[in-house]
């Protein structure tokens, strides 16, 4: 009961992270004495200090005897910093209770034999469910090798993201698109493909949440044809820009790109396009463990098609643009209902005047 | 306090005839004796008898110096019947409580008069709100001189009704398309394009709900191009049929699908289609108050171009169909976001594996 209360306090901690601190997983941390609160923490942004390091400078001497909430097995290898069992052996706590365990190669239960070997007591599975959705980007990086991926569409009642002249400013209302700023504050990486970029020159920041640590902007384009004097060119050395082409895209463009400040994947070709699968496999090799893509269409559709997409996000607006407008997922060379990809239905709401439909992977 | 709970009895018993008195309104009465209801009534398949009539005859000689609880004023003309509210008056009763005025021109405040006239006290207004939503296919056809319209649209995640092969069974899952039939139920009619009707051969008959009188049927089809060996030609005598055609249509077409047991209604062309304002104007003048339109995409986007749509109803399921699929809204010539018809969220909740959406004009 207790137990289970304090950890659920180290896993509204450890959220705080989310988007922040990859390549690292977003964890939390607490740490009580005598039933009382002496030491809190959270990964910090860009991956470091760990948790458990920020909660035991917290608690100094009280940790001592202490136990210890972690939501993630803390790590047994030697990598900038000593490894977080080891520091927890030397503050000489008690207990640790840990949610779930890491399933990085590195500690893979290695946290836990350092912390028993001292003859710390362990607990492990508390709150396991939460933790595991919590940690489901960097879980899916390394068991998949690729970051988990949310995709959002914003549609009309007919599912159309745009006029059939473009015009996309606004579908949906002020409530629904504040909802999305936070979200996309929650993953790593916003993520659209070369169509959106050119034709909505988005800039792809939060804004208005107060943020200090923007996530990265992600474009995949084959052949590098982006706007230079765009949105994300001009504000590409202040937040990152990562864009996967294709290994045929102009090396004087990828240059120029390089120079602007944008970081470049050169990724597979599957038959005239990007293959999905392998876009996010580079994505998650350089670290990103939570993508959000926001489209456009052709992107959305090869992303659902390779069977990539973790959670579909869907708002509905009160607004019927009819046929000629822009399908929110293009083309998937479907041929039968039975082939289509199902998700499940995760919850429902009124979002200001709009609709918000939460689905996951079946 | 209980004027407002007999009544909410009264407007609950006129519910029950949604869909099987037109063209009459579907009206609730409660006669209540001493604290005790001693009469319930509501108005009876095919539009007679009406309310008042079957609680006064629960009733008898309890009517005498009782309060009557009516969902719409008592009518004032002689029909087939003597009007209501001279049925009231003779039967002594002490007090009418009435939920809303009726705006048909032979009662629109004549039934209240006979009341007064008569010493009776009478009290209008009370639930009337909800008075008005139940009664709005009846009003909208004596203020606007056609039915109440809801368009329903069952779609996938990304807003297609069918594949591009056509396949749409099925998108939703058994509790959506059960709703479906309630829906169905509630309605004088359920009316598809002429495309759907081939494509589909529908029956668009309510199942499993064990009712004993089924919607009309409405096909809108400009040159009565239908399949005379389908659903509809085979079961037209057995429940009703209306087919609005244009005034081109084959004379000898007409002529086989009367013989077939189909009511014919001949409307105005505009451009290439029939005019859909005249369609539901036709309708109107046929008698019907509430109409169900469950599609194609060609009638769903000619009925919301010309703003004849009174409520959406979505249905989205976790399904990605992608953009070759059939779009549940056909072409509406668009050209700004700010044309685009907006609809207000009434509400939203899942329905087993799918989401309901409901909206009503802005």
């Amino acid at each position: 009961m207790s137990d289970t209360r304090f950890m659920a306090l180290a896993l509204s901690l450890g959220r705080r992270g989310q988007g922040r601190v990859w390549p690292n997983p977003a964890v939390g941390c607490v740490i009580v004495q005598d039933g009382r609160i002496v030491g809190r923490g959270w990964t910090q942004d860009g991956g470091r200090p760990h948790a458990e390091t920020e909660a035991l400078r917290q608690a100094g001497s009280a940790a001592r005897g202490a136990t210890i909430y972690v939501s993630l097995e803390p790590c047994a290898h030697h990598g900038q910093t000593p490894p977080c069992a080891e520091a927890l052996v030397a503050a000489g706590v008690g207990r640790v209770v840990i949610a779930v365990a890491d399933n990085d190669a590195r500690t893979d239960g290695k946290g836990i034999e350092i912390l028993r070997a001292a003859g710390i007591d362990v607990l492990v599975g508390v709150c396991e469910d939460e933790a595991r959705r919590d940690h489901e980007g960097f879980f899916t990086k390394t068991e998949v090798g690729r970051p988990l991926l949310t995709l959002k569409l914003a549609n009309s009642f007919d599912g159309r993201i745009a006029t059939g002249t473009g015009e996309s400013q606004w579908i949906t209302g002020p409530d629904a698109r504040r909802l999305v700023h936070g979200m996309r504050a929650r993953h790593d990486a916003v993520m659209v493909g070369g169509g959106t970029a050119r034709k909505d020159d988005p800039g792809l920041t939060v804004r208005d949440l107060g943020i200090d640590r923007q996530p990265a902007r992600v474009v995949v384009s084959r052949r590098l044809d982006l706007p230079l004097m765009g949105q994300l060119a001009r504000t590409a050395k202040d937040v990152p820009v990562i864009i996967c082409h294709g290994p045929d895209a102009d090396h004087a463009l990828q240059q120029t790109w390089r120079d602007l400040g944008a970081t470049l994947l050169s990724c597979a070709v599957r038959g005239m396009q990007l293959d999905p699968g392998d876009v996010l496999r580079q994505l998650g090799v350089h670290g990103l463990t939570r993508v959000f893509c926001e489209g456009g269409g052709a992107l959305a559709a090869s992303l659902i098609e390779a069977d990539l997409v973790d959670r579909l996000i869907g708002f509905t607006a009160g607004v019927v643009i009819g046929a000629e407008g822009l399908p929110g997922i293009g083309a998937m060379g479907l041929s039968r209902l039975s082939e289509a990809p199902r998700y499940r239905l995760v919850s429902t709401q009124a979002v200001g005047k709009d609709v918000l439909h939460v689905w996951e992977r079946g």
